[in-house]
């Protein structure tokens, strides 16, 4: 197998060889949280399993648990063997299992904080690490004060010489301008711009990515992604599920803040943007940020939103109950989980195009896409009648289940006369490739531990989204309470007349 | 059923009813020929079937053959029974067969004509069938005189008021302009020119029609329908099967004369004209007529074309003679059976854009399509190693088989690299329709029955075919010899280098 051999200069040329993870420790605060389990421990394996970490690796758990290092070592054992993507294989997990280490504590311990450095830095010695850390912050953002505060006193954030800290957050990035302002200057304090990964897990989805090559790898679309093409761009990210266990996180927090801010305004700055210079992170932020900047709200919040709270229903075949009889809900909760915008993009490309955005839980089914919708034709040629079962021209990115790409056009119906009627040419990852898309847990966690830091939002970013969503949120703090909408639909009444009002309607994805 | 009522206001409205053939004689010449045993009674019955013939339709057979009215109805029965397209139904054939008649004799006969005169007008007293009269001329066009000739002499072709006369040709019309205003010329003595219906039975296919469809009822592709974004565009009709039976007709005819002057020239008139200004014959016929007249030869038609002669070879597992040992074909035969010829288009929208047409007989399979290649991006962002894998996007409409459209375009590779690499999308007609596509012939016949023309060629684009053909003909005679190619291959070498002079290559469809 000569296509085998490593070519480690090809690899530095081109990018197109696996990039693979140096030496380096990963310590995991919140190790006994749903998302390690499900999501960061499996997508470490499954990085070790592709061969994309080196041999010198280590792991760190840190918790408030009595657990011995093979304690540690048995619930990462049980979350691979549960909900890795890659089978299983003994001895990938031993190599990296002789690397796992655990330190119980709590978060404002010294002691707890002393003896994770020492056991950092015997790991360091025993593997071979190189010296280089990085943090995952996996824990509520109000605990980021204490363990950047105790990282920086344990020394185990001081940077050394050819050798990196890292810290990775995860959202939510505060709750609105101010709180990710402050937010940001306790991390700001200990560690500099270019080492905060903020996850945004929504960009390490391959369809997020293939975006920009859709975009910008092709000749076809990119002509007729402006305003002269385009009537208007919808945006959904779509859940089936109610608020479930994370009842204590989301009331107070609310549908906007939870997916909009992040997830659905990322998706319209990668709609949005114009080409950047070249993928690098620089690059790509500028162009984002650019976009983001550009956004504009409609003078009349009342008529360009829509919030919902979803009432008891049907879903699933089985009966459950609203929002407000959900265990840990106050009853007389204020708090959306439907949330629609419409915003502009004031550039030359976008100027007039209304952005459409939506989430919501309990809706009719689990969805994320992207949607630009075209203007009809001037249909000078077709009759109204010979045009009837036709809609506007769609271009449809679907996120998720079901990655890939949608066009929907008109088609001649078989026959003597001239009718048109809608058909879909699909695009499907899983059929097209037979390469399988890593989680995009794994694609951060290598870009993380490699330094690549394109799919990460920097704080610009996060301050111009809440810049966007604060008005909005004080709009809806006077507006009352959200109108309730029936578990398994498309959310409330007022989500549809907003597009009604502007002769649209939203798509049934 | 409330929907199956019909309707014949809004049939008249938007044409989206069926539209139905009025009372009418049909008359046949040629009904021993392998197309009307495989295509013309087939279709005939299929429409019947279809309900879109009226009571009042009679179809008369004409031959030399010493034939009953019943041996021709049983003729008709066994080629209906293993030709048409829908089930086969004993009502629809009685209704059918009780119109059916036969006159034997010879074209030259004055006697015979007397006969199928009285017998025409005997049917349309028996079954009500207006005075209408069609002629099929499924017959070589130098017996076309005789027959045009023999039909004034003996009355039928005159046109008497509220009942009209038509004629249906079948190519070649001609062989050279010359020849096919000759051929006109005769015709346009006895039928007036909206009376003549000159088949091209590829414009009968739905995937033709729908280029149209395509391009005028949607948003999406006519932006990028032009010099700006198309690089070339490459019209195949392709076949796997030799000569076969038509040696006699086919040798000194060739590959151009047979497909390209007729067939792939309307494609390209399809592809390459504006907008009409409606559906009605005239309109399309004229926009088509601007796009031929706009056709420019390449100066050096030596290399600008490609013409072969099948060698011996393997195709289908089976071991094929070449074109020159074939039965009928002289051994020292110069007829080309590949035929590739590259022209311009010089409009606004296509100035500087080659278009590429080849046809040929034992090749790799049979298809038909036409292939709009776009230019590649400006590639900025992408390096050339990301892109390695990607072609030019493409769409191809698929015209036989598997009729539809493909989507040819670049898409992220799963994994941590920003590679691209070309996928498809693909619409297929059969797929996405309930409704079964008609045979071409079925449209073609129901047209003729209801006067509807825009699918027949009219003389003037007869004319312009020969225009752009005749020098390159004359270049061949010329030029001697055409170049032997390997049956099963993709044609002559010739071919390949016309392409790759312009640095460009023939999709392998």
């Amino acid at each position: 197998m000569p296509g085998a051999v490593p070519n480690p200069l090809r690899d530095v040329l081109d990018r197109r060889l696996p990039r693979i993870a140096g030496p380096s420790v990963l310590v995991l605060f919140g190790v006994t949280g749903d998302l390690a389990r499900k999501k960061l421990l499996p997508a470490i394996y499954d990085l070790a399993n592709r061969g994309l970490l080196p041999p010198g690796f280590g792991l760190v758990g840190f918790a408030r648990r009595d657990w011995a290092h093979q304690d540690f070592a048995q619930v990462a054992h049980e979350a691979v063997r549960e909900h890795a993507r890659t089978p299983f294989r003994e001895d990938v997990w031993r190599q990296l299992s002789e690397g796992m280490r655990f330190v119980p504590g709590e978060l404002h311990d010294d002691d707890a904080f002393d003896k994770l450095a020492d056991t950092v830095r015997e790991l360091d010695a025993d593997r071979g690490t190189g010296g280089n850390y990085a943090f995952y912050l996996s824990l509520p953002p109000k605990l980021f004060p204490t363990v950047v505060t105790q990282l920086k006193r344990s020394g185990l954030a001081e940077s050394e010489e050819h050798a990196w800290r890292r810290v990775v957050i995860e959202k939510p990035f505060g709750h609105d301008l101010k709180s990710a302002q402050d937010l940001n200057a306790v991390v700001d304090d200990v560690f500099p711009p270019q080492s905060v990964f903020r996850i945004d897990h929504y960009l390490g989805k391959e369809t997020v990515q293939n975006l920009m090559a859709l975009r910008f790898a092709n000749t076809l679309f990119e002509p007729i992604w402006n305003r002269s093409y385009i009537d208007h761009v919808q945006i959904t990210m779509a859940e089936d599920i109610g608020v479930g266990g994370r009842a204590g996180y989301y009331d107070g927090i609310g549908a906007a803040r939870d997916v909009i801010q992040n997830h659905l305004l990322q998706l319209l700055a990668l709609v949005a943007m114009e080409e950047p210079l070249s993928f690098t992170a620089d690059a790509i932020r500028a162009e984002k940020e650019k976009a983001l900047s550009a956004v504009e709200l409609p003078e009349d919040l009342e008529t360009a939103t829509a919030r919902g709270q979803y009432a008891a229903g049907w879903q699933g075949g089985a009966s459950v109950v609203g929002y407000l009889e959900e265990e840990g809900i106050p009853s007389d909760s204020t708090t959306e989980t439907y949330a629609a915008i419409k915003l502009g993009v004031n550039t030359r490309r976008w100027a007039g195009v209304p952005f459409y955005l939506r989430t919501g839980k309990r809706l009719g089914r689990r969805v994320t896409e992207v949607a630009l919708v075209f203007q009809r034709t001037a249909n000078r040629v077709f009759s109204h009648t010979a045009t009837e079962e036709q809609g506007a021209n769609s271009l449809v990115i679907r996120v998720q289940p079901d990655e890939g790409v949608t066009l929907r056009f008109g088609s001649k119906v078989p026959g003597a006369a001239m009718e048109v009627r809608d058909v879909s040419m699909d695009f499907s990852y899983g059929e097209s490739f037979t390469e399988a898309s890593p989680e995009a847990y794994e694609r951060l966690i290598l870009d993380v531990l490699i330094g690549d830091p394109p799919l990460f939002p920097r704080q610009e970013e996060v301050e111009l989204s809440w810049r966007i969503l604060d008005p909005i949120e004080e709009h809806w703090v006077k507006a009352g309470r959200p109108e309730q909408y029936e578990s398994g639909a498309w959310g409330p009444k007022s989500a549809h007349e907003l597009l009604a009002r502007d002769g649209r309607q939203w798509r049934r994805p």
